[in-house]
C-alpha cells in the first residue's frame, strides 16, 4: 500500500507549521502546595519540509497523550514545562521536522481575599507555549491573563475641573471604571524558573484594583475606594506592570522576550481602550 | 431514482424543529427616511410529520434567497416583516409542515449625541424573529440589544456610609460603574407595527447612562455624571424598561409577549450581575 | 446606614430571574470508579418579589463557594445533584424568593477506544440544571453534548444514481460527511438517578460514527468505513436517540421531559443543518 | 485643568501599541461594479513615546468617522485603501507617534454558481490591514477567509487498500471529508493594487471543492464528486495556494509577505488539521 504521506514532492514549498489545533485534555500540574488539574487546550505544530507531502498528524497525538501520562508519575510542575517535553518530543517522533511547537491555554483559580477572612476562589487564564529547534535551543513562555478593574484618571481629572473642586481637595472625584483584561509573557530558556503566581501578583498590583467574586458590602466599597485611589489608564498599567517586572525578575538575561497587553472593556463607550509593549529584558534596562 | 427524504417511516417521531442555521446573507430593509443594509444571519426551521424521513432542506435556502430578492424591489421596512413573509413561503414550500419559524439577527446603527453638535454612528444589534401555523396565526418579534452604562447605587450608598458623607449633601459618590448589555423582545402579531428604534431609545433612557464612540473630554464627564446621577441595579433597569413599554405601546393587546433582560459586566468581579422579566403586557397591567 | 437591597418599592413589577452569570469554578465529583475535577461554568438565579429593589447579589456566590466545599466532603456524585443542593441553598438564604435555579456546563472526558487496544480521552461537554418552588418541586436536568460525525445517506444514492451503480450492489458510495454536534436533555425530579455515560453512550451510537482523536490509518479507514455504512441526516440521528431514550429509560415516568438537538456543520454548505424533538417521555410512548 | 494624557513622565517606557478596538462601523466601499457597504471592525492603535503619559483615544475615533464619511463621497475602493487613509491620518493627529496601524475585518458576498444557472450569494471574510511609519513607509495587507471542503487523500488510499480495490481502479473511494477555512494574506506597498476576489478565486479553486449555500441534488452529488477527485490535505491547500499566488501575482516584488493558513475542522476527529507558511515573494521564487 502506497504511504501518502510520506510521498516524495518536486519543486513543493516547505510550511511553517503544519499539525493540529483545539485538542483538549487533562493534566495535573504540581503547583505550590498542591496537585492542579488544568484543562489545557493545546496546538501542536512542526515543520515540513519542501519534498515531504504530508506531515503524520496522529504523531501529535500520541505524543501528547503519553507525556500526559507520564507526567502525572513524574510530577511535571508548569504547563511550559510540559510544553519542554512536548516539544522535544515531537521532534523525535517527527523525524523530517527542524523545529516544533506547542501553545497551551488553561483557566487556573487561586484563593484570594481582602486581608478580612473571607476568601474566594478567584479565576485566572494560563498561556503558556514552547519551541524548540532541531539541534538548537528549547525555549518555553509563561503567561497570565488577569481580570480586575480600571479607574479612569482622565474623567476624574475632567469632573473634579468641572465641579470646582480645589486642587487641595485630594478626595478621588467620580470616574468611569471598567472591567480590564492585562496579559503578561516572557518568553525564557528551558533551563529557567519563573512562577505563573508571581506574574499574577504583579499585574493584581498595578490595575486600579484586583477585583473578587465574594464582597460583602463593606468590602465592595473598599474595593470601589481603593479602585478610585489607584486610576489608571490602559498605558499605566502596562508600564507598571513592566517595571515590576524588571525589579522581581532582575536576574533574567537582556534576550528574554516580554510582552505585556491591557485591554479596558469601557464602562462609557462600546468598543475597548488597548495598550500593548512588546520588547525585552534588555531593551528595559536601556 | 429513490428520493431519500421523501421515503416514508414507519412508527417514528415527528420532529419539533428541522432546518438550517447559521445563514448569513445582506437583506436592504427601508429604515425610518433612509434604506439600510443589514448583513442578517438567520435561522429558517419547521416542523417534520413522523412518517416522512427527511425536510428539504435546500428549499429553507432557496426561500431565502427568493424573498431577500424580493425584499428589495418591494420595500420591506423591517427584518420582523422580512421574516413574516420567510415563514409563509417556508410554509408553502414545504407542504409537510405545519408550522415554521425564522430568527433573524443583525448589527444596526444609530447616529447618537450628546446635543452639543458632536455625534457618532452607535451601534445595536436588531433580533427580530417570526412563527406562522399552518391555518393559524403569524406572529412576529421585535427586540434590540443595546450597549450602556451602570453605576452602582449600593456601593454609592456604602461609600458614603464609610466616608461618613452626611445624608443633606446629595452629591453623587464614588461607585463601581461598567459596561451593560440590555435586550428588550416584544411578540406582536403580524398586523402590528412596532419600531425597533423606539425600544433603543426606551433602553437608552433607562440605563445609567447610554454610551457613546466618540467624546471629547468634557462629554466625558457629563457622561460620567450622568451616570452617577442615575445609579441603576440590572434589577432598577429592567423595571424601569417594563415601565417605559406600559406607556409607549399601551395600546398592545394583553396577549402580546415582553421580555426584558440586563446583564452587567460587573467592574468589581468577574462575573455578571443578570436580572430578567419574560411576562405579557395584561400581566404588566395586572 | 440605608440597605439599598431592601428598600421597599411600590407599584414596581416582580422579576422573573436575577442572579449571577458566568461563574467558573472548579468542582470535584465522584464519577463511576474515580474522582472527577470539572471546571464548571454557573448561572444562578433566584425571582424578585415586586416589592425589594435589589437581590443579595453576594449570597449566591456564598452559596456557591459553601456548596462546592460541602460537595467534596460528601463525595456529590454529578453536576445535577450538586445543583440541586445549591437550589435548595439559595432558597434558604434568599427569604424573598419563590423559586431557584442554576445552570451548570463543564468539559468532560471518558476513554475509548476501537477495541483494538488503542485508547485517547475523548472530550464531551455536559449541561445540567436545577430549580427549585419553595414549598414545591426540586428538579434537574442531565444532558450531554457530543461531537461525532454524520454522512449523507441523500448525497451517497444521488452519487449512485449519477454512476448508474445497480441497485444490488449495495457497498456504500462517496457522500459528504462532516461534523456534528448532538445534544440531549433530561429533565426528571430530583429522586431518580441517570448517568450522563448512558446519554453519551447513546448519541455515539446513533450518529454515523463517533470520533476519536488518536487514529492509526487502518482505524481511519474503519471509522470512514463505519461512517458510510450508518448514513444519517440530522433528522434521523435525533430519532434513533430518541429511540434508544425509550429503551433505555423505560422506567422513568411519562411527565419526565426530553429534548434532542443535532447538528451538522455541514462540509458541502458554509451553514448548517439542523434537527431537534422537544417533548416528554409520555409524548414519545404515544 | 491639568491635561491627563499630557502629563510628562520620567524614566517610563515607551509602548508598542495603544489605542482601540473592536469599533464596529458601516463602510460603502466601490467593488467591481458595484458599491458594498461592508459592516467592519476596526483595531487602530500608534505607538506612544516615554515620556508621554497617555495617548489621545478619542482622536483615534474622530479620525475613523471622519475618513469614513470621505470614504463614501470619494470612493474608496477596498478597505485596505481605506485603512491607508486611517494610518496616514492617525499619524497626523497623533503627533506624538511614529507609526500608526489598522486592522479591519469584515463579512463579504459574492454570487457564486456551479455553471448550471443557479447561483446563490457566498460568504468569505475579508481581511485587511495599514501600517505607516512618520517619515518612512505605508504599507497595506489584503487578506481573505474562504470556506470550503476538504477530503483526505490518506484515509481514501487506506480503504481502497483495506477493500482490496486494483491500482488500474481509479474511481474515487470513500474518506472522511469536511468543512475547511482557509485564508491567505500579502502585504504590499501602498501604491500596489491587488484585488480581494482574485484572492478567493484562487483559495476555492485549491480547496478539494467550493461550498454553495443553495445545491439541488444533482448539484450536491456533483460537488461531492468533485471534492473526492481531488482530494486534498490541509499541506495540499496550502502549498497549492501558493503555486497560484506565484502565477498570479507574478508581478509583485521579493519583500511582499505572504501568509497562508488552512484548518480542516476534521469529521472523524474532535480537533482541528492546519497547516501555514508564512513567508515573502522572493523566498517562494527561490
Amino acid at each position: 500500500m502506497s504511504d501518502v504521506q510520506n510521498q516524495l514532492l518536486k519543486g513543493s514549498f516547505k510550511l511553517t507549521r503544519v499539525g493540529v489545533r483545539d485538542v483538549k485534555k487533562p493534566v495535573v500540574v504540581r503547583r505550590p502546595g498542591r496537585d492542579v488539574t488544568l484543562i489545557v487546550t493545546f496546538d501542536l505544530f512542526v515543520d515540513l519540509p519542501a519534498q515531504l507531502k504530508g506531515s503524520h498528524m496522529s504523531r501529535n497525538l500520541e505524543v501528547l497523550s503519553r507525556i500526559i501520562d507520564d507526567a502525572v508519575r513524574e510530577q511535571v510542575s508548569s504547563l511550559e514545562d510540559l510544553g519542554v517535553l512536548i516539544c522535544q518530543e515531537l521532534l523525535s517522533r517527527h523525524e523530517y521536522a527542524t523545529c516544533s511547537e506547542v501553545l497551551m491555554s488553561s483557566d487556573y483559580f487561586l484563593e484570594r481575599g481582602m486581608g478580612n477572612g473571607t476568601t474566594s476562589l478567584e479565576r485566572y487564564i494560563l498561556k503558556a507555549s514552547a519551541t524548540s529547534v532541531r539541534g538548537g535551543a528549547t525555549k518555553k513562555s509563561i503567561g497570565v491573563e488577569v481580570t480586575g478593574m480600571t479607574a479612569c484618571p482622565c474623567a476624574m481629572e475632567e469632573v473634579r475641573s468641572l465641579r470646582g473642586v480645589s486642587p487641595e481637595d485630594t478626595s478621588a472625584s467620580i470616574t468611569h471604571n471598567q472591567r480590564n483584561i492585562t496579559s503578561v509573557r516572557l518568553e525564557v530558556p528551558m533551563e529557567l524558573q519563573l512562577e505563573a503566581d508571581t506574574l499574577i501578583e504583579i499585574v493584581e498590583k498595578c490595575l486600579s484594583s484586583p477585583t473578587y467574586e465574594i464582597l460583602k458590602r463593606a468590602d465592595e466599597a473598599r474595593v470601589v475606594m481603593n479602585a478610585h485611589a489607584n486610576p489608571k489608564f490602559v498605558e499605566d498599567v502596562v508600564r507598571d506592570v513592566l517595571s515590576e517586572i524588571l525589579i522581581k525578575f532582575r536576574d533574567l538575561p537582556d534576550d528574554v522576550k516580554v510582552s505585556v497587553k491591557s485591554e479596558s472593556y469601557e464602562s462609557i463607550h462600546k468598543h475597548n481602550a488597548y495598550a500593548e509593549r512588546d520588547t525585552t529584558m534588555g531593551e528595559l534596562r536601556a
